[in-house]
C-alpha cells in the first residue's frame, strides 16, 4: 500500500491511462475510481482493487483519500480543483485545467490558498529526451535561444465523436507545445498569432473544427516560437523540437520503431516512427505521477497550476487570432 | 564563341559570380561588362576576356549583345528591365525583380510586350535535391499538401555595409524561400503573416532590420506553408524544406562537408553543412544560365518575370504584416 | 502463482537476471534457489519469494519442480542437462551449452531421449530489430545471402576475476554472433577462420586472452560471414548486423540513449549507444523466459540444444583456428 | 601549356579518364597518347590535341616528354616503369605496380636508381573524407587503432571479357583496400588470410573468380583489418571505412546522391549512394595528378613505388591464402 492515496475521477481512457501508470508509483495507491458512467467506474475499479463511486463528491470527505486524480471532462476540472482544494485534497489534473481563463485563476487561487498541490497532467515534460534538451538549453550550451521550432502531428484525425465535444486543436495538441516553448526555454510567451485550417478531415471540416495550424509566439525575450500541427502524418506520430541558440542548435527527433534499416537500388529504407502517443510518451505518464507523489513529500510541483494556466492562456490566444486574424497580446497572470 | 552574347550589368560579388557561372555555359558568351565603378567593370573584363564600360546604356544600341544579365542593385532593376526589353534584348535579372510591385507589374509588361525572355534569378529551383522533391509533390507521391516547412538559416549576418542598403531580411532572404514554396508546390500564395525581431545582430538592430522571422503563408488550395529564417547558424549554412502531404511527406535537408562521423563516450559527431551558399548551391548558378540559354533558343523560360513578381509581393507583404502586426492578403496579379 | 514451476541454478549475476525476468512472465513460477553459495542462494530466494538451496541436485526429486534455469558456471552445464533430463525435469540453459562438443552432444542426446524441452540462453534472437531482420531474410526480400557481417564490442573488457575463468572471446561474446549468423541466414556454418589479438585490455594479455578478433565463416550455400568482436568501445555498447543480399541489404543498427541531437560549429552531435549490455537486450531476456513457457506448453523449442550444440561447435573451432593459424572445418552433428 | 608534359600511355577506358583528369591540371600538358591499338590513340589524341603513337617506347627518345602516364594492361607496367626510368622519365602508373612481386621489386628500384618520380594511382587517397579519416588517426584523436574495417562493394560484376583478362577480385578491387589500410594507419601489413567465394556472378564462376571475399590483415602493431568486397550491391557503390581506436572510431560512410528523404507509412526513405566509381571518387583522379605534379616539382611523392609494392603484396598474399586456405606472411621489402 502505497503512502499517498489517491482517487479518480473518470474512468475513460485518459483515466485508465493513469491508473495503469499509478500502478507503478510504489508511493500510490489507487483507493477509489469515481465516474457518473457507474459501469465504467466499476469496471476500472475491479481491475485496480479500490471502491467505485457514481458521484466524484463523495471522495471529499473520504478520510482516506488523500488526492484527486482529474480525467474528467475539461469543462469540469476547475470546479473540481475548487472543491477538492476547499476539502483539503491535493489535485494532478488532466490538462488543460479549465476551459477558461477566468476559471483557471479561480482554480489556481484556490489551491494556493488551501496550500494543496496543484499539478497539471503536461505529461511531455518528463519526456527523457525533452528534459535533456531542455538542460541543454539550462546550462547555457545552446546560448540564448533565438526560436524554437515544434512539429507535432497526429497520424490521424480524431473520431467524429470526440470532435463533438473537443476544445479544438489549439487547446487539445497545441497546448502541450506552448508549455514545452515555455518549459525548453524557462521563458514566458506574451503574445501569439495563428493561421490555421481544415484539410485532412472532412469531419473536422463540417464540425468547424481546424485539423492544421501554424503557431508564431513571441517570447518576453523578443524570441520567436513556431508549432506545426496537423491530425494526419502519414508516417505515424510525430514529435520534433528544436531551440536554435546563439552557439548550438539542439533538437529532439523522432525515435524509429525498430533500428532495422535496409538498401536497395530504390535507397536506402528505415522504420517509421510509433503511430501511437502512448508508445512514444508511454514513460511520461508514470514520471509524472512519480513527481506527483515528490510533490506529496513536499517537494516542488513539476507542472504547476501557474503552468497550466499559462499554457491555457497561450491556446485560447492562438485560437482567437485564428478566427480574428490578429496577433493577440496575453497579459501578464 | 557561345552562339548567344550577353553583357553582364554589375561587376560586383555577384556580377563576379555570374560571369564564373556564364564561363562554364558553352552556348554563352560574355561580350561586356558594364559597371559605373569602371575599375571593378575592367577588372572583371579583363579575367573573362571582354569589353568594359561604365554606362550600362551603351550596351542597349549593341549588335553584339543578345541579352543583358542584370547584376546591379536592385533599386535599378525595373528600369533596367524595361530599357532592355524596349531595346529588344533579352533579360536575366538576379532577384528581385524590382523595389516595388508597380515597377515589377511594368517591367513585367515591358517584356511581355517587347516579346523578350525574361528570366529572374532565383537559383534555388536548379538544385538537384530541390526539383527532385518538387517533383515527387508534381507526381502526386505526396498527396494533396497541406503543409511546406522551410528553414533557412545564414552562418552570420551580413556586414553593417551591406545592412545600410538592404531591402531586408524578407526580400534577401525569405523571397527565396517564398519563391520555393511556390515552385515546390505549383500553387500561389493569397495571405502572408510574419513577426520579425532582431536578436542576433547589433548592427541589423541598430539599422531596425529584423534578422530572425517567422513567415506563414496560406496558399491558395488552403493549404499552410511557414518559413523560419536566421541571420545566424553556429553550425553554418542551413536549408531544409519539407512539404507533408496527406499520403506523404517528402524533404530536402542539408548535405554535410564531407561523409566523416566519429563515436567516442560524448556520443557521434558528423560533419556539420557547408559554410557558404557557393558550396550548397554552387551548380545552381550554373544550370540557371544553361536554362537562360535555352529560353534564348526558344524553350520555356524556368523562372518567369511573373515567378519575380510573385516572389516580391510575398516579401514586401510579409514586411508589412511584421511591422503592421497583422495578416496581409496578396492581391491577384 | 505460474502454471510451470521452475528453479534457479545459480545465484550468480545472470542468475539474478533470470529470477527478475522469470518474474515479470506469468505462467513461470520461481519455486526455489539452488548455490553452492548458500547466502548467495539465501538473499536471492528472499528477494524471489522462495526455497534456497545448497545442492542443486536435491531439485531433481521434488515434485514441485518442473524445469531448471541453468545460471551455473559453463563447465557444470552439460551435467546439469543431463542429469535434469533423467530425472524428466525441462532445462533453461544459459549459454554455452557445454565445455566441449563430447559433453554437448551426449547433453543434447540426453534431453532427447528423455523427451524433455532444453532452450539454451541465445537471448539475442528474441530482440524485437534482430527478429525483423530475420524476417526479411526469410521472407526473400534479402535475395540470396551473400556476406553477414556483424560487429560486437563490448564497452570494457572484463575484470580479471571474471577473466581469469572465462572460457575467453570466442565462446563468451563471439559464440552469440556465429548463433546470430545461423539464425539469421538458417543456414549451418561449415568453416571457421579467426585471427585474435591482445590489444586493449593489459589483463586479457597476461592471461593469455584475446581481447580483439576478426572471424570469417562459411556457410553450407557457400555465403561468407564475418564478424569482429572488441571488448573496448569508447562509444557504448556496439551491436550492428547486415545481411548482404542479392536484392538488398538489411541491418539492424545501434539504437541511441535518446534522441537529443545538436548542431555547432564543430558539426552534428548525436547520443551514444547504451554502455550496458542490459539497456540494449534487457527486454528479450523476459521474451526468452516466455518463449521457455511456450516450448513447456508443448510449442516448438526457440533455440534448440542443436542450436547450442552448433554455436559451440563454431566457437571453439574459431578458438583452435585463431591459435593453430589455419582454417578449421566442422563436422555434420 | 603546362610546364610538365606528360605522355599517356594506353587509350582505353582509365586512359580516358587520366587524360580528362590531366586537362584540369594546369601545371600539366598531355602531349603524346600511345596506344598499340593506334584508332584509339588518334581518337583520344584529337579530343585532347596532342600526338598519337602506336609504340609507347617512342615516347622515350622524346625530349618533350617529361613523364608517363601508364594506362596500359597491368603486365605491362613494370617492363615500362623500367624502361621509363632508364630513359629518365617520370612516371604515373596505374595500380597494380606489376604483376608480380620481383617484377614490382625491380620497378621500384629502377625508378630509385634513376631518381625520378613514380607515383602509383591509388587515387582513393586523395579522397577529402578519407584524408580527413587518415588526419583523425594521425593526429591520436582515434588512440592506438585496434581495429580497420572497410566494405567495398561495386554495384555489378565486371563484363565477361573484363572477366578473361583480370588479375582478380584481390588484385582488382581488394588492392585498394589494402593500400587504404596502410594509409590509414600508417602502419605496415605483416599476415593476410582470405576466404572467398563466387556468388554473383554466373561469368566469374566460370572462369574461376571469386565476386565475394573477407580478408583479415594483422599490422605491425599487432592492430587487425578486416575487408570485405562483393562484385554486387543492388544499392550502389558502397565504400565503408572504420578505424576503431582505443580512444574512438572514426569512419567515412557513403554519400547520397541528393539530399531528398521522405516519409511514408512504410517507413524513412533516402536517395542511394552513386552507381558508379567515377561520380564517388571522381575528384580524386585530378587530385592525384595535382599531387603528380608537386611531385615533378620536387615535392614528396605522395604515393610511392614501395606503396604499390606493398599494396601488390598483400593483394597477392589474399589471393594465395584464399586458395590455399592458410594465413600468408608478408617478407619484409
Amino acid at each position: 500500500m502505497g503512502e499517498h492515496r489517491v482517487a479518480l475521477v473518470g474512468a475513460g481512457r485518459i483515466g485508465r491511462l493513469h491508473a495503469g501508470a499509478a500502478s507503478k508509483v510504489e508511493r500510490l495507491s489507487v483507493v477509489a475510481v469515481a465516474d457518473p458512467a457507474l459501469d465504467a467506474a466499476e469496471e476500472l475499479a475491479a481491475a485496480v482493487g479500490c471502491d467505485a463511486l457514481g458521484d466524484w463528491r463523495e471522495l471529499l470527505g473520504r478520510d482516506d483519500v488523500d488526492a484527486l486524480l482529474l480525467c474528467s471532462p475539461s469543462g469540469a476540472h476547475a470546479e473540481q480543483i475548487r472543491a477538492a482544494a476547499e476539502a483539503g485534497k491535493h489535485v494532478f489534473c488532466e490538462k488543460p485545467i479549465a476551459s477558461d481563463l477566468a476559471a483557471a485563476d479561480e482554480a489556481v487561487e484556490a489551491a494556493t490558498s488551501a496550500g494543496v498541490v496543484l499539478q497539471i497532467g503536461y505529461n511531455r515534460r518528463f519526456d527523457r529526451s525533452l528534459a535533456a534538451l531542455r538542460d541543454a538549453v539550462a546550462s547555457g550550451g545552446v546560448g540564448d535561444p533565438v526560436l524554437v521550432r515544434i512539429t507535432a502531428r497526429d497520424p490521424e484525425p480524431p473520431s467524429r465523436t470526440y470532435l463533438s465535444h473537443t476544445p479544438g486543436l489549439f487547446v487539445d495538441t497545441t497546448s502541450h507545445d506552448l508549455d514545452l516553448v515555455r518549459y525548453l526555454t524557462g521563458r514566458e510567451i506574451v503574445e501569439v498569432s495563428a493561421t490555421a485550417a481544415s484539410l485532412v478531415s472532412a469531419d473536422a471540416r463540417e464540425l468547424g473544427h481546424a485539423d492544421t495550424a501554424v503557431t508564431t509566439v513571441v517570447l518576453d525575450t523578443g524570441a520567436l516560437g513556431v508549432i506545426d500541427n496537423c491530425w494526419c502524418s502519414s508516417y505515424g506520430y510525430d514529435q520534433r523540437f528544436e531551440v536554435h541558440g546563439t552557439r548550438s542548435t539542439a533538437e529532439v527527433g523522432n525515435a524509429a520503431r525498430d533500428t532495422v534499416r535496409s538498401a536497395d537500388a530504390a535507397g536506402l529504407h528505415s522504420s517509421p516512427p510509433p503511430h501511437f502517443f502512448v508508445e512514444r510518451y508511454g514513460p511520461t505518464f508514470t514520471a509524472e505521477l512519480e513527481a506527483f507523489a515528490g510533490a506529496l513529500d513536499g517537494g516542488p510541483t513539476a507542472v504547476s497550476g501557474h503552468d497550466g494556466r499559462q499554457a491555457l492562456a497561450a491556446a485560447l490566444a492562438a485560437a482567437v487570432s485564428a478566427k480574428e486574424r490578429r496577433p493577440v497580446r496575453l497579459d501578464p497572470p
